[in-house]
């Protein structure tokens, strides 16, 4: 408590802790009312000194607010309880040191905060504290002994560690800027802050320059400190690259990173991280340059972003799509950030929404309007949309599509994904699909192999089963053929070429999305086409698949299906593995998966998959219009450190074809009730799929055991002029455009 | 709506629907109001007449039970929406005809609740109709057509199902009874009650006599018939057998389906089960005969098993030991009914915590009472304690102990299971021992292995790897000795003795259950003794576990562990079966597991296993003293229709020794969250566990990696008038009784 500093040398970890006097806590409170009683000129970040003083008294009566503050106040005072340790850099990510140096910053902004709000000098003090010993470590710094290859850091292994620790400092420097003397500032500033900007940028020019998202945090790092610093060169530097004719820098960042929708081409794990440079720096530029509209730059595609970051999610969780951990959601720190400065921008009330349940807000001007807003009853419930996302910087490399059967609580989402291969984090899965009802994953994506921050496992990195398993097309719910992965699993390969989105339709009792995939294998053409459907003869929506391989020579054909649930039925029965389990390959992801089951269903007969998950049942069934082996798979072979989850999954194959059709449908039906003990609908409903081609159409007909019937016909061309046909025994069928359901 | 009569014939599902008349509603109206207006006789089960008037305008002041009872409402209101069918019986359990006679009780039972309150002549109409349609069909029923051998029944295939049918009807007869016709009752009476009350029990002697959870339901069905019927024979017969001289019947029941202190020895899971009858009777008891006291019966042994009832749960679930489904809890339909008895009785506001979050209460008096006494405030949160409840009539059947590291949500709570064998549904599991932690299940048991109600599962029925799984002591976390179950799995071997429950004791730092085996195998006796500390060396509660088994010849010794959660690290580590699984044996449960890694640790040296369940990381040690091989395995194997989980488990292994001990602890550390991004603790702070053993005796020694010791000391026998003392190199240790705790 009090004023401290501590002053740390790189020979060890000796502090020094200056002794606590009454001037000292004198001149802090002093400074504190200086700042509050004139008009200061900080901070000017994230918010404005008008801004603390406007809401000086008001925010107590925010309940909300108040227990955040709380909550924050309880967790810095615990970390300065002692003071900090500041160490000499030694480890890498999830290490000691590693740790520690985020924590440090982090607890320099969260204290930051607290004396704007509360004007309590002991978190000044904290803050003048570390950045101090800051000050003193940084200048002697040599290149992080643990250096990543590609962008080594100093404080951290990599450099991105580094410009996301001055960003975090500098807003907490911005918070108490005004209480320091002018002594302490010019040493935290010549030898902290120009060091690493310095560093940040002009020594780094391949990561400063590079459209990325370490580049994002960058350009943020090194413009928000040039606010706070009066240094324009560093703005600019921020917004248009080092040579400052917009090659590179924020500005581009915006332009290339972001599809014009605002959808991030990593997938939405990545998005939400991608989205928190890009958020704060432009709120900072929004304070300190308006004239710049920032927020309506290009089409106002950073206020897409956010919104479009809160789409990508289901039960308030990430669609899984690419390298992701699983738990991340609506509820993580970027959000907390990104949610106010939305709200801030367009007041909407379905934002408002998104504070029910959570713990945590920026605790920002905007963070307290919001709860206040949100506490006066002004909030609408967010409404979830079916919409496609087009990836790509122009907005041409392919598409998510996003099918809801509504935005109440509990709706089923189905994901299409047929976008771009999205750099490194991406995943080989042209055309994958996930499904998610009742508030679960329904049809799944296994994400990424990590556990992250968790050092027993690879130190908390990507595990090597990420590129063995997860990344490879055999993990996820879209076509392998001849056991290889999507461009042979080749990531510049992949990066060339998107999948053509030739069609998408959002009806009220039918949604389509459906994709071309011409490049992930030489010789080989598929077309997917997913429906969310309606309809009377079913209790709830149903799911219809149709995938159209055209191969110019013979291929093995496997199509996986992951599900989550207990299996409850299969028909034909699988025969099961019982007393010996071998893997379904060897390669490609193929020699991570058991084989459980097997059987063999003959051309167009249907094989139809019951489970339970949750309280609801779920059926698969599959047609092909050749021979079909089913397997039942479970991951975890080949793992020799047990870093895979146990997780079922399905894989349809047909062996030796050249053009094959694969016709599925996902049925949710019924209730289990183990506390009431009543269990009803636990079989499907359909009788029987059946596939009628005719050249390139296709007409679909799905027939339930009470006899109803759905037609669903195809022409898989999108050009509404041109009408199409097919004559079935039981009548004609004609339309125009891609598709069209009838009674039949 | 309004009033109606279904009449059925057995010769198919004819319904005829009596037209709906003025006159007809009138009759009703006047009905209804004669009933309210006068001291009227009926109801007297559940809830007497003076009850319902007192209330009759008050509960719609009770938001939580208005709540309830239009739920109640909207359902009945949809059954009843076309007149339900009442078919000629033909299905087993799960099937049509089956599930259709439950639901049309219950919608008798509801029915009748709602004209108590709402006095609404349409649902007291909804009862008359179905009771007269099955006094059409019962008299000509013979017996079911897939009659179960022991206890076969007419409208069901046993008996058991008849009698709860019979339970249903009667409370909705009696609810509605004043506003029947003399004629209606006659007809009801005579050819449905007086009929099915002689099928129940002079009929039925081998069920009726029986001192079983069966027997307790068709006395509650006669005896409660007897009280609305005014037919006293009908309770005598109920409450003293069919004899009349209490060799049999209710209060016999009472002295011997439950232990003095109200555990059920077929376990929670059945407890709940066989309450319903005994507390739904007693409260008719206590309404018609309150002279007979019958709530402080046998010391209140009632009383005491609701109570049992409750604090055999966690996080809202029972423990399932036994045959149990693991979504069974406190949410179930039979506490609905207990728990607002049992409140009736004792007004302990710790009871009304248990409304928090229920969906589901009794539409009775003293539901309605509850619910207001809720409201107004009054509720405490539920006292859960450790406590140790014996087993067997007399209390000499074993026992279970719960240990609770406190009573909050979240709390650690260890179960050691040393009871009787507990009829066809107990396992052969003699001190298995369970873990819960931060409202999940951390060490666990299988359950049963069935689908409840699902007919593609066996029917909803127990399924074949009940016996050949779930019951086997391999699928227990217990000792298994030369492959085979405890008692060879022979039920009427297992029934004749119980484990010595030679200790237990409750500290506020330690809380200890010992228990000896000797009859599970011959010549070979195991006792084990399970412990939750509280230390300063670790930062949550830690379980110590030593099994001490003793064999007049060498034998293999499996010590089975099955954990929930995702493995994080093993050490020394296993080495995993990659590309091929096999079976870990072929009979005896062992055929059901999967040998998914292994590895030999020699005499003395520590396993550790770490992992990961939910936001918690726990780690296992075990020591023993003698080559140890650790396997690690997942039941799924020997499946052929899917029925099992596939669940991880390790398996300790001793091959060829006469006297083994082995050591286990179990920590529980650090923090995973992944929405914040940080990871704390996820390594375990045990650096050795040593034990030193002096004839009897044992120090065990457990060392953390930052230097702590905590020396645990035991003589194995509970006499606190012996001393008893181990020499160490490191000093003398002395102590009397059973344990002592040492700084070390």
């Amino acid at each position: 408590m009090g004023c401290y500093a501590a002053a740390f040398r790189h020979d060890g970890r000796r502090k020094v802790k200056l002794p606590q006097g009454l001037l000292c806590a004198l001149l802090c409170l002093l400074a504190a009312w200086v700042a509050n009683a004139q008009g200061s000129s900080h901070p000017r970040l994230l918010l404005t000194a008008a801004e603390v003083r406007e809401n000086a008294d008001s925010w107590r009566q925010s309940e909300y607010f108040s227990a955040l503050l709380k909550r924050t106040q309880e967790r810095v005072d615990s970390y300065f309880q002692t003071a900090p340790e500041v160490p000499w850099p030694k480890d890498a990510g999830g290490g000691y040191t590693h740790e520690q140096h985020k924590r440090n910053a982090a607890a320099v902004w969260d204290a930051g905060l607290l004396y704007l709000w509360t004007g309590e000098p002991e978190y000044s003090n904290h803050v003048r504290g570390l950045l101090l010993a800051y000050s003193d470590l940084y200048p002697s710094l040599p290149e992080h002994p643990q250096k990543k290859e590609q962008a080594p850091g100093r404080l951290f292994w990599q450099s991105l560690n580094e410009a996301v620790w001055l960003v975090n400092s500098i807003l907490g420097y911005d918070a108490v800027y005004e209480s320091l003397s002018t002594a302490d500032r010019s040493r935290i500033e010549s030898r902290l802050f120009r060091n690493m900007v310095e560093f940040l940028s002009v020594e780094s020019p391949q990561t400063f320059d590079r459209i990325h998202n370490h580049g994002a945090w960058a350009a943020a790092a090194v413009g928000m400190t040039g606010y706070v610093l009066n240094d324009s060169g560093y703005v600019n530097r921020a917004l248009l690259g080092l040579k400052q004719d917009g090659s590179a820098g924020f500005l581009k960042q915006l332009d290339e990173l972001l599809s014009p929708g605002g959808y991030y081409q990593e997938g939405p794990y990545y998005q939400r991280y991608a989205l928190m440079p890009l958020v704060l720096f432009a709120k900072a530029i929004e304070q300190n340059e308006p004239e710049r509209r920032i927020f309506d730059y290009r089409g106002g595609v950073l206020r897409k972003a956010i919104h479009t970051t809160l789409q990508l999610s289901y039960n308030g969780k990430f669609f899984p799509i690419n390298d992701a951990i699983k738990d991340k959601g609506l509820d993580t720190f970027e959000l907390d950030y990104a949610i106010p400065i939305a709200w801030g921008l367009t007041l909407e009330p379905s934002l408002l929404s998104l504070l029910e349940g959570r713990g945590t807000l920026a605790l920002t001007g905007d963070g307290l309007r919001m709860a206040r807003a949100w506490e006066a009853g002004l909030g609408a419930p967010f409404a979830y949309a079916s919409i496609q996302l087009r990836d790509g910087p122009e907005g041409g490399g392919g598409a998510l599509s996003i099918m809801r059967s509504g935005s109440h609580p509990g709706h089923a989402a189905l994901v299409f994904k047929a976008t771009s291969q999205g750099m490194g984090h991406g995943h080989f899965d042209r055309l994958n699909w996930l499904y998610y009802d009742n508030g679960r994953e329904i049809i799944s994506d296994y994400g990424a192999a990590r556990f992250l921050n968790i050092v027993q496992k690879n130190g908390g990195h990507y595990l090597p089963e990420n590129n063995s398993w997860a990344k490879q097309t055999v993990a996820h719910n879209t076509l392998v053929v001849d056991h290889n992965s999507h461009f042979g699993g080749v990531l510049q390969a992949a990066e060339e070429a998107a999948p053509d989105t030739h069609f998408f339709h959002l009806g009220e009792q039918t949604q389509i999305a459906s994709a071309r995939e011409a490049n992930a294998y030489p010789g080989v053409e598929f077309t997917r086409t997913v429906m969310l459907l309606k309809s009377q003869a079913f209790p709830a929506p149903l799911v219809v698949d149709i995938l159209k391989v055209r191969g110019n020579t013979a291929h093995q054909y496997d199509l996986p299906l992951y599900y989550q649930g207990q299996v409850i039925e299969s028909t034909p029965p699988l025969v099961a593995a019982s007393t010996t389990l071998k893997r379904v390959g060897n390669s490609n992801g193929y020699q991570h998966l058991w084989l459980r089951a097997r059987n063999t269903i003959e051309r167009g007969v249907k094989y139809s998959h019951t489970w339970l998950a949750g309280n609801r049942f779920y059926t698969w069934s599959q047609i092909a219009n050749a021979r079909l082996s089913v397997l039942m798979t479970e991951t975890g072979a080949s793992d020799p450190e047990f870093n895979l989850r146990h997780e079922p999954g399905l894989l349809f194959r047909v062996e030796d074809a050249n053009r094959v059709t694969f016709v599925g449908a996902l049925e949710t039906h019924g209730e289990y009730n183990g506390a009431r003990e009543f269990t009803t609908g636990s079989g499907s409903r359909i009788a029987a799929i059946r596939r009628f081609g005719a050249g390139d159409k296709d007409l679909i007909q799905i027939e339930t055991i009470t006899g109803e019937r759905l037609c669903l016909a195809f022409s898989y061309d999108a050009d509404t002029s041109k009408t199409h046909a097919i004559s079935l025994p039981d009548g004609n069928f004609a339309w125009a455009g891609f598709h069209r359901r009838f009674s039949c």
